[in-house]
């Protein structure tokens, strides 16, 4: 016999999948409580699920929401913010924040195999894909080339892509690293989030053919925006 | 000239790097304003940088903390739990929350090519490193190996041991999807933060030689507890 969450819980998906659009509010716990004469703790079982799912976003004193689709982006090859939104089939834009050229702090210097204080640009854009803002990204560039990077369009033309074409320099390679992150103020402002909510932060170091680290980026995605897709193999040890 | 945030915020990371320690409290917004004799908006753009750059934490309406330092999980080959933390020098346990066979939901038996609602076993499980809850471990499996599974001790063994090992089904590789959510109350319980923290949540199918999906996950990971590292290739397209 089927626990009577799992009954609860696959009633509600179905619903969501037949009747329902995202963003639309599931009905209170009371409501389902009365629905499905359950008990209080049951509903919250099939609901939290549902989250758990992905099929549902609940949302602290506001309730809880049928989840809107995500929008998935490869992490199987180095593609930049503009390459994803044009697979995903959105318009991907720009806009500059800060265009600055600074001391290259401690974590920045080492990923550029810089002297930490070494002069560095640094470029902050807010990306947006079809005018919705997902993404604040913060992107530091050895002076040699960012000096030249500065002065370009950079609300139009991806970093990518001046790096690549206009200045000769294609990347090979990349290293990432993904952490589930609170927004802070700034940042959630930019992307039109609450204070703490959570976000997908992308540490990117790109280098060229020579093994040079010529871009290091902090890219910051809304939570609810994208979602990274890989294939791995098990490559056993031993 | 070094804009005055940056140099607020380079003597900021100096300070985090020589005299403060993980989960040490900054001072004040007030107190950085006097010690340094700057605005409160140049603190806050030095303190947001800082968090930007993942040295800081800042929690809302507590205030901006040192960031403790994140477990590096490999994300280049497929690994289980287990695997993860002993590469990190931690000891593993778990505690096993949910042991049931279900109706697959339609999303679950898409993954496992099932048809909806064919009975599947369904695994709820704390991850522990070091005693420390990381991870809400949710596992469906078909029943022909998942009955057998049930019945092994699943505090103490590891699905993907039990798999290769006692059940001869080696896996070959997984489909991985990530995404930076908010923690839903009964994952917040499990891992001990707050409702709405920032959760890594992983979404991995795994498959034998045979190509068959064998074992469908969604792991929940504390967002301040880990990061997931990879380095990829960039395969320009044409």
């Amino acid at each position: 016999m089927e626990p009577l969450y799992a009954q609860v819980e696959a009633a509600l998906a179905r619903r969501i999948a037949d009747d329902l659009q995202p963003g639309d509010r599931l009905p209170s716990e009371s409501e389902l409580m009365t629905v499905f004469g359950v008990s209080r703790i049951t509903v919250r079982r099939a609901v939290a699920n549902l989250a758990t799912r992905g099929l549902v976003d609940v949302i602290q004193g506001r309730g809880s929401f049928v989840a809107t689709p995500r929008i998935e982006q490869s992490l199987r090859t180095v593609n930049g913010f503009v390459e994803d939104m044009t697979a995903a089939g959105l318009e991907a834009t720009a806009r500059l924040v800060t265009n600055e050229t600074i001391a290259a702090p401690h974590d920045v210097a080492d990923a550029l195999r810089l002297e930490a204080g070494t002069p560095v640009t640094f470029i902050e854009r807010i990306r947006l894909a079809a005018g919705r803002p997902v993404s604040f990204d913060v992107t530091y560039l050895p002076t040699d080339v960012g000096t030249a990077i500065a002065r370009d369009d950079l609300e139009r033309q991806p970093i990518f892509t001046l790096l690549e074409e206009k200045y000769d320099l294609p990347l090979v390679e990349a290293d990432y690293r993904l952490q589930a992150v609170a927004a802070p103020e700034r940042i959630a402002d930019a992307l039109q989030v609450a204070v703490g909510d959570p976000v997908m932060r992308v540490e990117r170091t790109s280098r060229t053919a020579d093994e040079r680290p010529i871009d290091h980026e902090v890219l910051h995605y809304r939570g609810d925006a994208v979602s990274f897709a890989t294939r791995l193999d098990r490559s056993l040890p031993g």
